[in-house]
């Protein structure tokens, strides 16, 4: 850490666009640009003495190669790809995806590689945008997010001849390691803390079963729920706050039907659901329960607080990048577990307004 | 539209890595490649013949040149730069930035160019992020976002030889384009809303004075409150919903001098205000008025709703983009202004406790 700030230090007071050329190299140690080419690729035909001469010169100057100059060398583009498969909207209203590039950008930071960002439309553009990465050498890999049923991008992507590292493990065969989080061990968590409190009415607003986390979270209820005797319901929306208040209108529609307490798929759709709920005139916990999930920032400044699970996001992007480069570097990698999903209990959720 | 449609569609249906290069442009023309290479360079020395031949060719098999090829012959990136140096944490919390990137996306797709992000630690790393950028040809040009009082990457980014625009224009000399979007008006509606209810007592929750648009936003307050009589009280916050929290704890703090409304800037502080009020006791808006900035999704999905000022932070992006590539391409490029932000008055703004 102290040795990196030294180095950012130098090099900010470095002159703009003075980075050391061979020429330089060449100048000081008093051979040709030719000779400074060979003995710092580590070629033969160089002697001894020359290439002393040098690699001390070129330390004298600060000389590395340019990004540029190793990408054409290394035919490798020296940096990684994000797709980001959602509806714009859909991408800004939830916390997720800077968060987890904040942590991707820690792991790149000072490693000269940079992350290449393109927003598309489901569907549209898609394939046709990683094909563009590849072959137009944008990328030398790819973190893979938002995993579907039979993904197909996976078999695309390694046509392409790209490395890439998915998040979570997807449900087909697949050449790449995953980064995954247990997200189920949080929702369980969370079924069991609603049980303890006596509900035994107990509905999920779930995101869209195309997305595996969404359908991983939305089993991961209905088994915790059959393990505690409750009949799931369930509601799918687009992970959407808009419509994460429009399962709620809906599951609190019959007052004669109406669950004690609500499991959300995400944070945006539980703290809608709070606000329905608070319209309808319910007070938050005491007539009804809710909690999120991925525990954002306003999950603990909105009141009621929010009862969410926690996962390290910023960790997730770190990781997976980590393991991405160490794919590009063909250094053997496994599949990476990280801590499991954990429940951050808060003032949302209570006893039933049925418990004795 | 329909256009770029079609062409998404047929190269969706071509095999992936099937990019025709230029051999296969000269075995289709029977030509060699050294020719098919001056004729689609447009060099002279090829007969109208041959030319003739080789561009059919070249279209039958829907040749186009490379990125990475036009990359090499134009000294080009074909990619455009975005350097945010937030916290993590505050990026995340903030739905401004992935609003702004997915604009940025809208206009990029489809242009063969790419978004390459980078987030640094304010003050670190910055200087050497926009260096190696420039250096490592990793861009053309950036977009210079949260501008600071004599912001010293203006001179930095002219020294390097990038392109960029500004979001908003600085308070320095400076070579580029600026894209703006009038907060003040924004900011000045509010205050103009809350006087007609009757609040005479009304207070500032204001981002870092650092930053060009939050100390823009806290005089615009200051003036329109001056306008009215009112002496303006103002707290300055980091942005985030935790300082924005806790200035709000100390506005409340004295219930004999309390302000009967308050005017932060933006939406993550003032959600984090209500909950603060409501906590307290407060019934928003009967006991005090509250208003956000930025119209986040979760404004209108909040109890009560947030009266928020809402400005097309999307269409911000894609007009930033815009005007940066016609930068890039020479084009002669104006300082551009957005429509203003524009007061959208919701539940969380009534008459003052005191009104008449």
């Amino acid at each position: 850490m102290a040795e990196r700030d030294a180095d950012t230090q130098r090099r900010s007071n470095e002159p703009p666009a003075a980075r050391p050329t061979i020429a330089d190299v060449a100048r000081l140690a008093g051979v040709s640009k030719g000779l400074v080419s060979f003995a710092l690729n580590d070629r033969p035909g160089v002697s001894a003495d020359s290439r002393e001469r040098i690699l001390s010169a070129a330390a004298e100057l600060g000389w590395s190669p340019s990004v540029r100059a190793r990408s054409l060398s290394s035919n490798r583009a020296f940096a990684i790809g994000l797709v980001i498969a959602r509806e714009p909207g859909i991408v800004a209203a939830d916390p997720f995806f800077p968060t987890f590039m904040a942590g991707v950008e820690t792991e790149l930071s000072g490693s000269g590689q940079t992350l290449v960002l393109a927003t598309v439309t489901p569907g549209r553009q898609e394939a046709d945008t990683y094909r563009s990465l590849a072959l137009d050498k944008r990328v030398d890999g790819v973190i893979l997010t938002d995993l579907r049923t039979g993904d197909e991008r996976i078999a695309l992507i390694d046509e392409l001849g790209l490395a890439a590292v998915t998040l979570g493990r997807p449900d087909t065969d697949s050449p790449f390691p995953a980064v995954s989080i247990d997200d189920e061990a949080g929702v369980t968590a969370t079924v069991d803390h609603l049980a303890q409190l006596g509900h035994r009415s107990i509905a999920h607003v779930a995101g869209p079963s195309s997305m595996l986390h969404a359908a991983r979270r939305r089993r991961a209820f209905e088994r915790a729920a059959g393990a505690h005797g409750i009949a799931p319901r369930v509601v799918e929306t687009d992970f959407s706050a808009t419509e994460g208040a429009a399962a709620t209108r809906h599951l609190l529609g019959d007052p004669d039907d109406r669950p004690t307490a609500i499991v959300y798929s995400n944070d945006p759709m539980a703290l809608a659901g709070l606000a329905v709920a608070q319209r309808a005139g319910l007070i938050v916990p005491r007539d009804l329960s809710i909690t999120g999930f991925d525990n954002t920032d306003l999950a603990e400044h909105v009141y009621p607080s929010l009862t969410s699970v926690a996962t390290d996001v910023a960790a997730w992007g770190a990781i997976a990048a980590r393991v991405l480069l160490a794919t590009i570097a063909s250094e053997p990698v496994d599949n990476t577990d990280l801590p499991p999903a954990r429940l951050v209990a808060r003032e949302s959720t209570s006893h039933s307004p049925h418990h004795p």
